[in-house]
Parts: C-alpha cells; structure tokens; sequence
C-alpha cells in the first residue's frame, strides 16, 4: 500500500471482506476511485456509498428486477489527507450473491 | 486546473452546471476521462456524449423502462491538444431528477 | 505502445478487432484497464472477460431484456509482466449489432 495503490478483485469465490478492503491514504494527494459492485440474482435495488473517513462521496445503483447480473458503478478523484480512510459501504440492499465479480480500485494520480 | 485534473460531483442537490463542467486542456497530452450519468424516474432513454471541441468522442446509454436509478457509463483516454474543451452533452433524452449522483472525473495520464 | 497506452474507441461504426486490440506490454508495472461494452437490441445475455494471458481476470454482464443499449462495464488495476498480453474476450453471447460504442482503456499507473 506504500505506492498508494488499492485493487480488490472478487472474480471467483465470495471472499471480499469489506473490512479488510478499507484504503488507508499513504500519503496526501488526488487518488482515482471507482468500484463496481455486481448485484446477483437479486430483484432488490441496492445502494453503495463510496465512503471517506465516514461521509458518503459518491453513490451508485442497481435496481433492475429481471436481470441476473447488474453492476453498480461510479468513479472519482478524491483529495485525500494522509490516512484518510476511503471505503465501500452497502448502504441499501443487500449482496444475496456476495461480491463476487466486484471490483474496487485506487491510485495515486498524483500527490500533494 | 493546472494541474490538468477535472472532478465534477454531483451527490447531493441537484447542481451540476453543464457550462461549469467544461474542462479545457492546460497542456497538450493523454488524458483519462469517465463519467457515470445517472437517470433518475425516467422511462426516457438518454443517450449522453462526451465532446471534444464540438466532435462527440464516445456516448454511453441508459435506457431501462423499469429502474428508478440507472447510469448511462463510459470513459477513454484522449489525446488532447492544448486549449481543448472536453465536456458532456445530454444528445438524447432529458433528465427529470436532474445531475444528481453524476460524475465526470479526468486527468492527465501524461504530457507530451 | 510505447508508452504503456492501449485505447480502442468504437464509437462510429462497426469495426473493433478483436485480434487488434490485444495489448502487449511493453514493460512490467502496474496498469490500469477498463471497459465498457455495449450491447445493442439483444436479448441475450452477454458475459464480457478481461483476460491477462489466457486467464481471465475480471468479468461484467449485461442481461436486460427490454433495452435497446446496455453496457458490461468493469475496471481493474492489474500487475503486468513484460510482454503480457490483456484483451477482451466475449465469453457468453453474441452482439448481433458489433462492438459499436464500446470502449477498452488502459495505461500504465507506474512501472516496478
């Protein structure tokens, strides 16, 4: 996490630990943020708050009744204090499927 | 600007100002950009295009009868000459809820 | 290719190759990848694969039944090896209209 990079990849299994995928800023800078968070044979709408430190910043959802698969996605720069914390959140829903087949991921564009 | 980074956010309220949003190039380079139009209570398909000068780039949809949210997605990276202006256009469609919960995000990949 | 960059864009007509559009990388680092596929008047569901090698990596969907254009969206940070090959794979469907519209970004965030 030194070079200020956050991948979490959930192709196969149902292992992303929402704990565990929590960025913690390495130093202050612009970071680049997106997820994409897939709703699995669900007909509920979700919300995902990507969060910093405990505010929402940005939202995204999924709603559809008839698919099987649906992502939630949104993207954005962040101005990020060192250790600042930078998160997803589940704000509406709920996963039936887990997060299989989500993404979340951020880089240092540049630093401050 | 300088440094050649856009973020317009748009989570709460309703104020995303299009002429705001334009982005002009302050060097000649590659840029990163995306976005992720969100259309809210609207059986209406939008069709949004991301503009470079007047020439639409690439255009993303969202067109779901059913959903109450659903975002219209995309994004490139550009080379852009100094001075250019990188925006958005709602080509088709309207939307009734507003910018709210839209994003356009960019940055310089690097100079040349 | 020199610089790291891959950027097929689809916007006006018919023709993305796959076979062109594999990239080869030019030197070991971490890169950033995103996609967004668009499928049009298809009721079929499609399953879209970022392969790194022969090993897929991250996947999307886009399974509506009523939309006239839906994207399989997904983005990833990946570790690349010298000459590593990343493309899109179309592993489930078929999109009866082409790659019309669909975009495949990526660049180097930094080399190791």
């Amino acid at each position: 996490m030194d070079c200020g990079l956050l991948n979490v990849l959930v192709n196969i299994g149902n292992h992303f630990d929402l704990k565990a995928s929590v960025f913690q800023a390495p130093r202050r800078g612009i970071y680049s943020f997106s997820f994409h968070v897939v709703k699995v044979y669900n007909r509920q709408t979700i919300q995902v708050n990507l969060m910093q430190n405990d505010y929402p910043v940005i939202s995204a959802f999924a709603g559809d009744q008839d698919v099987t698969r649906e992502a939630a996605s949104n993207g954005v720069l962040l101005m990020v204090e060192r250790e600042d914390r930078v998160y997803l959140k589940l704000e509406r829903g709920t996963l039936m499927g887990g997060w299989k087949y989500s993404t979340f991921s951020g880089f240092l564009v540049f630093p401050l």
